[in-house]
C-alpha cells in the first residue's frame, strides 16, 4: 500500500492512495469495526462489505441531519460499539461528514476513518477534519473539526460515478485551482470534464494533487483563523442557495465562485473574472442562477464565517492567490 | 478578582474564584454572550440576570437530553449567535453540561463558560471539559471533551442550595479524598454535612482545596489515558443507577463507592473498606440500595470505560491511592 503519515496539529493521520478497499483489513481489525455507507455505494458495490458490520443509510444530502445522526447512535449501542471500535465512513461527503460527526460525540469520541467513493470526497470532504450535520436550510450549522484516523482510496469506486457526480467534484478541484494553484487552472483550461472520466491516470494525478493541496492547507491551519479559510471561496453564497434550491453542492459552488470572482474585479481589482465561469462551464457547472436575493441574504446572515454586520469574503487577487477581504452584508446585498 | 490561570493541554482556562456573577460583564461583552440556565436559578436569581440574553430551561437531569440541544439551538439561531458569541452555563451539573456540549458543537465549536451553582458543579462538573447529554439510560453516552474559556465561582449560589444537593456534592469531595487526598479525608470523618452548610468560610475552603485536586488530575491528562480515570471512583456501578432508579448523582455515585470499597477488600486487600461509607453516610448518603443485577450489568455493558468483555474499574489501595484494575464483566456479576 503506498502509504504517507500527514501530521496535523491536533493528531496524525495515515493516507492510503490508490490502495482498494480490499486492504482496509489490514488498516483496522473487523471485529472492531462498523462500516457507515449509503444504499447506493452498498447496492453497486454489496461485495465489498461482506464480513464487515454495515450501517446503510438512506442517501443524499437532505439526510445529513440530527435524526440520522439519533438513529445511528441507537444502531451502536444496539451493535455494543465502545471506545475501541472505529467507525468508517464509506461513501461521498454527507456520509462522510455524518461519519466523522457521529464518531466525534459517540462516548466523547471514538476512532474514525473514511473510504472516500466520489471525486469530491476524494479532493475535499475526506480530508481535513470538518464535519457536521445541516440544521433546516444552515448547512454544517452543527458539527466538529476532528481529523479521521486514516483515509483510504480505492478509485474503483469512480469507475461507477455518474457524470453529475465528477461536476461536484470539479468544483473542488478548480476552486483548489483557483486559489491555490495557477499551473493548475491552466491544465485544467485546456482539457474538460470527458478528457478526464476517459483518461483514469490523468484522473488519479490530478486528484492526488487536489488532495496535496488540501492537506497542505490544513496542516498549516487546523482551526481554521486564517489560510484555511480561503478554502472556502464560493461557499459563502454557494452555502446559502445549495439547501434553498436544490442545488448540488458543486452547482452551489460554482454559482458561488462566478460571484465571488465578479465581485473580486469590482473591490480590488481581479483582471480574469471572465476565465473562472468560462473553465467551469468546461466542466458542465452552472454558472448563474436566478434566486430570492432577501432569502439568500437572510442565510448568509447565519453564515459560520459572519462576524456581527460583515462576513469574512474570499476574493481573488489573481488565478492562484485569494485573499480574506470583510464585506458588509448591506454592501453585499447590493451587489448580489 | 481573584483570578488564576490554568494550562491544560488544548487551551488555558481563566478561574475566577469567589468572583462573584456581577463580575460577569468585565469577563465577557454582555452584547456578544447568551446565558443558559434553568427555572429554578432564574426564579431564584431573576434580577442577576438583568440586561442579559437568556435561555432559561426546564431543570433536571431528564432534560439533559438531544431534544434540549435541538431546541436551545434552534434559539441560538433566531437569537443571531455567531463564532463571535460565547454562551454561559450558570447552573448545576445539567446546564453546565448542556452548554459545554452545545457550545462545542454550534458553528463546530464557540467560546463558552461557566457559573457552578451547585457544590456538585463547583467542585466537579464544571471543572475538565467533560461535557454530554444521555440517551436513553445511558449517562453522558454523546459529548465531548472541551474546556470552557473561564469558569466564574459565586458561592452567594450556595445560599439557596437545598440540602439535598449539598449531599450531592459531598459524595464527589468525599470521592476526592478518597482518591487523592488522605488528610482531607481524616478532615471529613472529623466534621459532618451540618458543619460546612453552617461554616461558610470552612465551606469556600474545602471547595477551592476539591477544585484544585480535580484541576490538577486534568491538567496532567486531560483526555483520560490514565490518571483521569481516577476520578470515576464509584461512578461505575454509580452510572448504572443512576438513570434506572431515579437516585441524584450523588446518591448513586455514594452507592458506587461503597461497592467499589467492598471490591476493592476483596480484590487487592484494602483495609478501610468500612471507613467509606461510614464517611459517606456522616454527609447524609446511601450506602446501599436494592437493584436488579441483570439490568445493571446490562447498561454497565456499555459504560463508556469498557474494553469488550471486561471494565477497567477503580479501585483504592488505600485511604488517598486509587488504582485501576481490569475487572471481567463476568467476574462484577458474581459480585453484585
Amino acid at each position: 500500500m503506498d502509504k504517507k503519515t500527514f501530521r496535523f496539529t491536533s493528531t496524525s493521520v495515515n493516507y492510503f492512495f490508490e490502495s482498494g478497499i480490499s486492504h482496509l483489513k489490514e488498516v483496522v481489525d473487523a471485529k472492531n469495526a462498523i462500516i457507515l455507507t449509503d444504499e447506493n455505494v452498498f447496492a453497486a458495490h454489496t461485495k465489498k462489505f461482506k464480513n464487515w458490520n454495515t450501517i446503510v443509510l438512506k442517501p443524499g444530502e437532505e439526510y445529513k441531519i440530527q435524526g440520522t445522526v439519533d438513529s445511528v447512535i441507537e444502531q451502536l449501542i444496539e451493535m455494543g460499539a465502545d471506545r475501541q471500535t472505529t467507525l468508517i465512513g464509506i461513501g461521498g461527503g454527507v456520509i462522510t461528514d455524518l461519519a466523522g460527526y457521529i464518531a466525534s460525540i459517540y462516548m466523547r469520541g471514538i476512532s474514525f476513518g473514511f473510504i472516500p467513493t466520489t471525486l469530491l470526497s476524494l479532493v475535499d470532504a475526506s480530508i481535513g477534519g470538518k464535519n457536521g450535520i445541516d440544521v433546516g436550510v444552515y448547512k454544517n450549522l452543527v458539527g466538529a473539526i476532528k481529523q479521521p484516523a486514516f483515509i483510504l482510496q480505492d478509485l474503483q469506486f469512480l469507475n461507477t460515478l455518474p457524470e453529475a457526480e465528477w461536476q461536484n467534484g470539479f468544483a473542488e478541484i478548480i476552486k483548489h485551482a483557483c486559489i491555490k494553484d495557477a499551473p493548475m487552472f491552466r491544465q485544467l483550461e485546456s482539457h474538460d470534464l470527458n478528457f478526464y472520466i476517459k483518461n483514469k491516470r490523468e484522473a488519479s494525478s490530478l486528484i492526488r494533487r487536489n488532495v496535496l493541496i488540501k492537506t497542505k492547507v490544513v496542516m498549516q491551519d487546523e482551526f481554521e483563523k486564517g489560510d484555511r479559510k480561503l478554502l472556502n471561496f464560493g461557499h459563502t453564497l454557494g452555502h446559502a442557495l445549495e439547501n434553498q434550491y436544490e442545488l448540488s453542492h458543486g452547482q452551489s459552488i460554482s454559482i458561488g465562485m462566478t460571484y465571488a470572482s465578479e465581485l473580486s474585479r469590482m473591490l480590488i481589482g481581479f483582471k480574469n473574472a471572465e476565465k473562472v465561469p468560462k473553465v467551469l462551464e468546461q466542466y458542465g457547472l452552472p454558472t448563474y442562477a436566478l434566486y430570492d436575493k432577501d432569502k439568500v441574504i437572510n442565510v448568509l446572515k447565519m453564515d459560520k464565517k459572519k462576524e456581527k454586520d460583515a462576513i469574512n469574503f474570499i476574493l481573488l487577487e489573481k488565478i492562484g492567490k485569494a485573499v480574506i477581504e470583510k464585506i458588509a452584508i448591506d454592501q453585499l446585498y447590493s451587489t448580489l
